[in-house]
């Protein structure tokens, strides 16, 4: 590139600074399948002969195989992975891998490679994604006769099934799935053929390319071709909820494996000891995966912040775009089997999940529904019940432990009856609207859910 | 709320800080809707009487009315919308106020109105958008035979018509008004009989609250149900997505606009001055919409970190969602109209653009090409080309002032024609592939864009 | 401004679009100082008579108690702070007024309002956070006598004092003090007689300037000097660790009063109840401070994007930089006494604490120690003491249960005396060193930092 | 650590996402440094003899060697820098090694390694960003006798020196430096003796390890010493400015080397070419800094959020600081020599500078305060002004081609004293106030500079 133009070496230190083979290097098999598709689109074109086209592929594929089997040596005065490849193209088979670069330029076949690989890595997720679904929904299925008290505020709120818990996560990694497919969406549009930022000169068969590259679209205007990265936000988007959700799981996970709540013993081969407390049995995966994400939001607002004023078209700026969504990549593909083996091997302490229904006057909001149930309004039984949570609280007791004449004193209209709508099952067996937790509305979302990620 | 439980007032400061109807009174239409809803869901259940349900309907209608009229006066104690529309319920109709939060809560209620507002709010922003599309194709239109320098590292790198660089922003607002109608569709999900966390109780009909409230689709887990925003998330996406490219545009048009570039002049009406420097006429308006980029992607990132790491279901932090939602709201829908203002006045100064051809040796890629059309294979001519724009620089001329002496000097094949070949003519006429600049194919676009967004 | 060079009215959207007044007349206190000193200056120069000088500010302070009263009429077309009082100044005096702006501009205005402003404030908030440390140091000498275990990984690790946890919050906010009084340094410096960017032209004595204001420094750069917000990143950077170090003290907060910590109890003026579950006792106070917590962030990220990539020198995207940091002066200013409130009235449960000591195998640590001290390298003893461990767990016991015998089936060398080392006591009396948990460390510890505060 | 108390081995997911050798390795002289202090200190206590010191001293020294030379091989396994030098140790000298860790941990290990790192990388940067402003002082003061128009909203506004408008940028690295060894003194704290984070249980002497680490002071809480990151922060702050500094400075020099500025020519030596077009030659490493500023933001971002809502002390969350910290270290220490060198071999192009003061009106300001001088009120002159201008524009002249009479016909004071009112020397020789662009003042802040950096 510097040939004609420059009459000074690149400075050293400048050399480095702006290579970006050390990590654009991941995309040689995406590089090289738009390269293969680029001799093809040339050839149609009558740039090159049947012969030239067919060394270029031959040559081509010898560099691919170097690639994989460990033997090519990356240059970094050459940047990047395009120059890398062309330039080895053209030490192997000589006059034609001069002419391969004819019409197109790197703006081009960074976009086209960058839309290959997301569109790629993006439904790779889908499936890791849908793979933690399913543990999700056979740890629920193992667990279903387990109650919980659900918390708002970490306050104890009402009783649930741990698998009705657990299905909310299902609901999320659902939309987390639906999000990646339309990131795969996004990213399926072909920019090749855009040039510089102007266009093709030649009249290269943008579709044929399209088809070759198995791209759904094509980009519609050249200068938004090689300058968007929409997609590689909407695919960092997903990924930023997707750790959202994790994270927020995560949380779950840690308290739950708490001593002080007990409800879970993470599996031995997913915890970690200390170096100095000889007893520690640590949640470290929860914890990491709450650190990274961080760490993906990161990468999210680096893009967008990076993004925000560039003028058209084509800045250097946007080199900065791979190395944090490779980082993104590694971490959910690290993140995602760690947490299914987690849920799946997930220990249930039934004994603390059965203490933690008796505190925390978990009964009150049945017992509220009683009296509105026998004619009282809502706001009125709320300050009924409210006064009887207090009276427990001084009493130092919990809600079934206070004598009938209590409720009475506060509550005429009180009888025996109270002491069953303060049951647990009481309360799981009336939440029978759709999305609610009473057993088996809770055995059909996960019948739905599976019928769902089976229709993958 | 305190009646019953509590033996103190809330602090003043606490009030303060933890009441949100200073904001939250934004969403009292949609608050009322999802109330009268939830009255005729009551008696459907047989929890109202049909007086009681009339009375509380018409009561609610009444409050909205002195809110429209800006009669009502809303109280800090009463914490927010919810309460606040309750509390005046009972005031005025007395009884069967009592019994509407009968089977539901307010996280029922926050995530209905949440959801009813930013559906409304991403459609009305498609519209402004395809308002904005439309704009920017007339203004294509209008100066399609001016042709400017397309930039890559904003250097001069093609001749392309400026209408071509317009429809670049037209293709990324093509995508922006396709991801609000997708953070519409992830809106449109009723909630409502979530109760507090576990369903309701009282076995509501949730498909015919849905079908009320005009949904899409139902929640399908309580504990979801109240604790989701991704579909917050989503917008915030999309709105700073559309703030990125307004704050690309923006640059581009803070560039033309200064007096280097001069390409355009933004009109009195959208210009301001300065208080000292009698000269000034400032592009106000774009460099405020790229500052206010950073304000929107913090509120999306705001919202992100808020997510992360919260333990299921409803906690408090989920508060903060809605002061940056409605921040973001009102910036998208100031900025728009100005910027569709700034897109229709905008005068072009051809003298200005037409001077900008000669500069910045914008011929060479043509020659190059002509070179490579004569059989040179593509790296060649490259290298000989940069010879010559060496050679030109050194002299201190442009490439068509060069004598043909000195290009046959360095490549002794050329002749007479490569003048034609330097000509911002010749660039663009051979641009002809699908996105490419030529102008038939920029009409072709224009029109393209304009029969999508006659669609809507 | 527009009355030479603009031939049109601003645009209706456009005017709200770039009008600062709804926000920036919170400066006005600082704007009129400054102009105060300015008209001082213009005098000292020889610009304003001794007559124009005082008419000038008289008229000032005027206008100061007409917004003191709330009595002063804001305007949208006047755009900002700035125009409004010299538009009022002249309006109620004539002439003198039309001639105070002389060789200053808003550039300059803006940037001394900001810093005197942000000086101001960042000392408040130092004694705010003083205020906090000193009920932390009265909250933590009050229950000196309190032991809990201190936790890593959200498991039980080692026993400590309560105080010695309350105290560590301390440090923090020292730390935040610290970084307080730096923010306020940052802003300490007179930027006023930069001009619109290139320094004042009538030689203005910006040193008598300085003293007037109560600066300590001077700017030594026009250019620099309307365009740093340096000084507005380095006070979000301070907010942003103080809300950190107060979103992490929530956590634990909330933790321990949980149900299943039950460590303390929050009073109830600083507790919320539930709209639906009459049994709720929330610590709402902690949520929102978590929840703000990314509010704070947002706003750092919001600024520094806005700076990036911005030309010198005055860029209209910098009138982004004051809603955000009022927006967390705002929040700080309502937070910390809540917080502070909320510690000094917490209350203790000390059979909760006291039990949670008896679980977790707390012990083993002192276990671990014990054989140390015998000899024993601490490899060696770190494996005896996990195989004790996992004994106990297998039997489902505490380490305190576990008989002597089986203690000596896996470590002959044990007697009687292990019991001792398993004690909470034990734990806590070796930890001497600085810094340590040992009582009278802990007590030392609260000395010192109410000596630190004393000196304020 | 595993080896007591846990059935199983790790999973091999679980091991890679757990460990942290990959990146931490890079703080193995930090480690080592400790760990030699901490033998010292062990000793001092009894708990080492003189000869097993010795030997663990000797056998840390030859590991820290076999690292140097990259003889080492680091075990996953082993999870981290500590444990793989622990087990290192171990394995070469036998049972002394299995003392080592004696009442330390890894958490008091990793806090000490990473505040020694980033206390010594902080004075690194101090010293480099001096390097920076000596190029930036030569720089200015080789082209002290050029002049360019000053920029406000990119509109050009006042003649400066190009030196003023560089030492602008010198002022801002003078507060990064600054900022730099207020980081350096963040970090500059003793945490060793923390323990796992209750405190030292064997009264180990801290403040000899203090002294022999040379820190300058104790951290004062165990709990606090390891959790805190403060530190980090500190260190991200400031080179998160640095970058906005270098981002917004680069700007300057994308557009003054673009075609339609032409201010400045950037060296071959770190210019770069297009792959397409021949006559390229693109500011990329600008472009680069530019770009990386929002991974650096990212950075600063990924780390608050990932402390924000973390209970004490130490969670896992935390081994998360340490990719960033390198990261952006990285970047710093690739981006300030680059920096320099282009600051060094900047070509100045005289005539486009001397032409781009005859456009924009840039002397309006200096008719105003014609006026001003000549007793007109500032307001009024300021309205002259734009009437004069409006004129020039319709006719299409630049103020000094207009005659003398469209001057009087608009303010008849005026003669032809006016013209030179509106030179550059005439604004520039008035601007003589500290920090304004006189050539003499500049000289003097050049001088200033110097002398300060001179101090280092």
């Amino acid at each position: 590139m510097r040939s004609g133009r420059f009459q000074k070496r690149l400075d050293e230190t400048m050399e480095r600074l702006n290579a970006s083979i050390a990590f654009d290097r991941r995309l040689y098999a995406e590089d090289i399948q738009g390269s293969l598709a680029w001799a093809q689109a040339l050839r149609g074109s009558g740039f090159l002969s049947k012969e030239e086209a067919e060394k270029i592929c031959e040559g081509l594929k010898r560099i691919e195989s170097e690639i994989d089997a460990g033997k090519f040596e990356f240059s970094t005065a050459l940047e990047d992975i395009h120059m890398n490849v062309e330039a080895r193209l053209t030490e192997t088979i000589g006059g034609p891998g001069e002419k391969l670069h004819t019409g197109r330029s790197r703006n081009d076949q960074v976009a086209t490679d960058l839309r290959l690989y997301l569109k790629r890595v993006s439904l790779e997720i889908v499936d890791q994604v849908a793979d933690l679904i399913r543990a999700t929904t056979d740890t629920a299925e193992r667990e279903i006769d387990v109650v919980i008290p659900a918390y708002t505020h970490l306050q104890r709120a009402q009783p649930v099934l741990l698998a009705h818990h657990l299905m909310a996560y299902a609901e999320m990694l659902l939309r987390d799935r639906h999000r990646f497919v339309w990131a795969a969406d996004q990213a399926d549009v072909s920019p090749l053929g855009s040039g510089a930022c102007a266009g093709n000169q030649f009249g290269i068969d943008r579709e044929a390319l399209r088809d070759e590259l198995g791209f759904a679209r094509l980009t519609h205007n050249s200068m938004d071709g090689v300058s968007d990265r929409d997609f590689v936000c909407d695919f960092l988007h997903a990924a930023s909820l997707l750790m959202v959700h994790l994270s927020r799981w995560s949380e779950d996970l840690i308290l739950w494996s708490a001593a002080e709540f007990g409800f879970v013993t993470l599996d031995d081969a997913v915890t970690t000891g200390s170096s100095m407390l000889p007893q520690k049995k640590n949640p470290d995966a929860c914890e990491l995966v709450r650190g990274k994400c961080g760490r993906v939001l990161g990468a999210l607002l680096g893009l967008l912040t990076t993004l925000k004023g560039l003028p058209l078209t084509y800045n250097k700026d946007l080199q900065e775009d791979k190395e944090g969504v490779f980082d993104v990549v590694d971490t959910l593909q690290l993140v995602l089997p760690v947490f299914r083996a987690m849920v799946q091997t997930l220990k249930v302490n039934r004994e603390r999940t059965d203490a933690s229904l008796r505190g925390g006057f978990l009964g009150a909001m049945g017992l509220a529904d009683h009296l509105t149930r026998s004619g009282m309004s809502f706001r009125e039984a709320h300050g009924v019940v409210g006064r009887i949570v207090r009276e427990a609280e001084t009493r130092g007791v919990q809600l079934q432990d206070l004598p009938l004449e209590v409720y009475r004193a506060i509550e005429a209209s009180l009888n025996e009856n109270l002491f069953d709508a303060l049951k647990p099952e009481s309360a799981l067996r009336d939440k029978t609207v759709i999305g609610g937790t009473a057993p088996e509305r809770v055995r059909e979302e996960i019948a739905r859910v599976r019928e769902l990620i089976g229709e993958d």
